[in-house]
């Protein structure tokens, strides 16, 4: 029959669309569970949206480039679909995040504490290291009017405790205050429009050096300020140290004092919250979504892989949800790209595939006529807790442990009827290829335990 | 701001895309959990597939009624979307497993064991109880050339550990074989042709009764075989007393009686794979996916909720995807469709919403001069692994406490500046309402010990 079939598809990848083998997404999803364990450390409670929102929804806040990015739905064929066209793939979880907020506002208890991670799509150009579908996980702190700056006090201890249980090396959060270059570019003269535009090549420095911020300065004809601006942003030294240095520049005006104020009570906080001071630094170089971000921003990066980037980001905004109700709901989060993060982890060989199987054990099946106790004994070491496979397919021993060993199992039971009519049963070590015999109902409990 | 915002979109739900409260999410989150845990008990490996598939992929099989519900990507600017409309949502797991097992064949070990939790995708007409998003939870063994009749017998198994530990009530796995309908119609003279309507019609009486059946039969002028086809589908009686029936019917067809023996075979191999007796039942009237199950058929339904119909169904085929590779795969599986099921424990009051967050403890802050101590606290419960939220938002205690009610906390912690000075703390059992002061060094194992 399959020899038969015509026009037989040969499947290939969809450029910007991963896949894992199940040896990867076994990573990705330890991950998964590690991130959502500390967000649930921190009483995040869990939603999940729709994969779509209404079009309206999503062009709301309007953004040209966004909207370019965006994939809306279809009927496969022309006369199906009903009224997909009215709805589009969600291009990240902000949006949905406002728009159920909105929704459910009566049904929510503020502050409202959520997390959420899910797949998110954008229409990118397809080119390496690109993706057009990714898991973000997002975490908000919502309020209602009003919500307390311990809230911003308290994210970098909810990144601290991901990054520490994800394991993948010493990173640094990087913290800042929206108010102090805004205010003190204020202070200094510039309107709203030339402060943005000189935080934006502000935000190059990393990449481009100083070139972009001085040409700007000097279009603006504001060469003079050049270097206190730059004085600000490249401000050296330790957290304390810049703390202090901001604290002496008094005469910067009240939004900057603000921010000053807002960074130093960020900072005062961190022992208490159990955040190693190593892990945590004042950045004012740090710049982030100009439009949204309204007073603490966070970056975070790997410090043995600068060349990551930021790996979680997030900051303050002064309200969510304006587009869809008539509330004010200021708010503070972050979001972590998994998809490009975790591809970066295994890329660079930081984190690596191991077993091919959840099961840490394969009851092998070298003399068929024992089919029922190798069963019964897969279903003692269930019950026992332990991930257990049986080999059903009718080999010889030696290519049921070259399975087991190519699988990645940590353990094979070799039930024998030398063996089974003493009622005990032999075990193997697949990584230390020692062999040991034991009372079969001891099995499990041996295993358990070695497994710890 | 807020209140000068013109043209603001008032959010509504989507038809058929459902979501839940955070309360009831968390239901869902542990129910996923319970079967991720089930499947992986039994060695089955994660994988996870894009959201799309090529138009291709997803066309390959056919079926007009399928490909109506088929939704694709488009940009939503015309000229934007790029290559969008060359994929579509996929509408099961089976083809992207096909697809994926297709693709990635030469880095697969099989047998390969797969479970996959995903969303799907189906266009259908918005109506009560019809989703268009859904979750599926599939497990599928997939042979290479060959699969052994023992991976049929260990498929209830798995059901049987997912049910048990889902814990919604008693319920019993449906199992036949295609093999005996069809042998037996075949011994009777029907061409395939006719065989499939009959069962198609045979599939109906459940909700239907047997006229159209008799009618078809009618039709095919073979009335004289009614009383034969009903005795065989609606064969009363236990497991045994049925697969003894069978085995006395030893002249019907070579196809029939590999059909008895394999379904003799899974029953058989129940007691050793630790599946209760009341759990799992021959029923020769369950029919399933006629054009693709060549062998065990399983259904699952909840005893005291016949209404659910199967909330678990599945079963072996010949030839998992011949669409896609010159190489013949059986397999078997089973899928979950957990949105509808959960939906529906929902609704009939099976399980039920409980607290709000994920944190069992909030710390208040009835004096904010104790912010510092409040957060220490707060860190040494979470260093304890004890999902702890603190009140950061500057309220007298009276409405502390009633967010901790409405949120549903089981603790409530109540730093008190009088038993800090003497290093002790009070806390708070919100549903026994009673009180405790002890040593705040002990504070978080005694509530780890009581939470269990």
């Amino acid at each position: 029959m399959c020899a038969d079939r015509r026009n037989r598809i040969t499947p290939t990848p969809i450029s910007g669309f991963p896949e894992w083998t199940p040896a990867e997404r076994m990573v990705e999803q330890q991950m998964i569970d590690q991130i959502r364990a500390a967000f649930e450390r921190f009483g995040f409670s869990p939603i999940e949206t729709p994969a779509v929102e209404r079009n309206t929804v999503l062009t709301a806040k309007g953004g040209e480039e966004t909207e370019r990015q965006i994939y809306s739905l279809t009927g496969l064929h022309p006369q199906s679909g009903g009224d997909a066209r009215d709805y589009s793939l969600h291009f990240d979880l902000t949006v949905p995040l406002a728009r159920y907020v909105a929704q459910h506002n009566n049904d929510l208890v503020f502050p409202f504490r959520r997390y959420q991670i899910q797949k998110v799509w954008r229409g990118e150009r397809p080119q390496h290291g690109r993706f057009r579908e990714f898991t973000q996980c997002d975490i908000d702190i919502v309020g209602d009017g009003k919500l307390s700056l311990m809230a911003d006090a308290e994210i970098p201890a909810v990144i601290s405790a991901v990054f520490s249980s994800l394991n993948i090396g010493d990173f640094t959060i990087r913290i800042s205050n929206r108010k102090i270059l805004t205010g003190y570019l204020a202070h200094l003269g510039f309107d709203e429009d030339a402060a943005s535009s000189i935080l934006r090549e502000a935000d190059k420095i990393d990449r481009q050096g100083t070139r972009p911020l001085l040409q700007r300065l000097d279009s603006l004809s504001a060469s003079a300020a050049a270097d206190d601006i730059l004085a600000l942003v490249q401000m050296q030294g330790s957290s304390a140290e810049i703390l202090n240095n901001l604290a002496a520049m008094s005469d910067s005006g009240e939004r900057f004092e603000q921010g000053v104020h807002e960074l130093r009570t960020v900072f005062e906080h961190a022992a208490a919250f159990g955040i190693p001071d190593e892990n945590i630094a004042v950045d004012l170089g740090i710049v982030r979504g100009l439009d949204y971000y309204t007073g603490t921003i966070y970056e975070t990066r790997l410090d043995d892989h600068p060349q990551l980037g930021s790996i979680c980001s997030g900051g303050r905004y002064d309200d969510l949800a304006s587009y869809f109700i008539r509330r004010t709901l200021p708010g503070v989060g972050i979001s972590i790209g998994l998809t490009r993060l975790f591809s970066q982890l295994l890329q660079a060989g930081i984190v690596k595939p191991g077993s091919a199987s959840t099961a840490q054990v394969l009851v092998t099946t070298p003399d068929e006529s024992l089919m029922s106790s190798a069963i019964e004994i897969a279903s003692a070491l269930r019950a026992a807790q332990v991930n257990t496979e049986i080999f059903f397919e009718g080999a010889r021993l030696g290519r049921q442990l070259r399975y087991a060993s190519r699988k990645g199992f940590r353990f094979a039971v070799i039930p024998l009827p030398e063996d089974m009519e003493s009622a005990r049963v032999k075990f193997r070590d697949m990584d230390a290829g020692e062999e040991y015999t034991v009372p079969a109902a001891e099995l499990p409990q041996q295993i358990a335990r070695r497994l710890g």
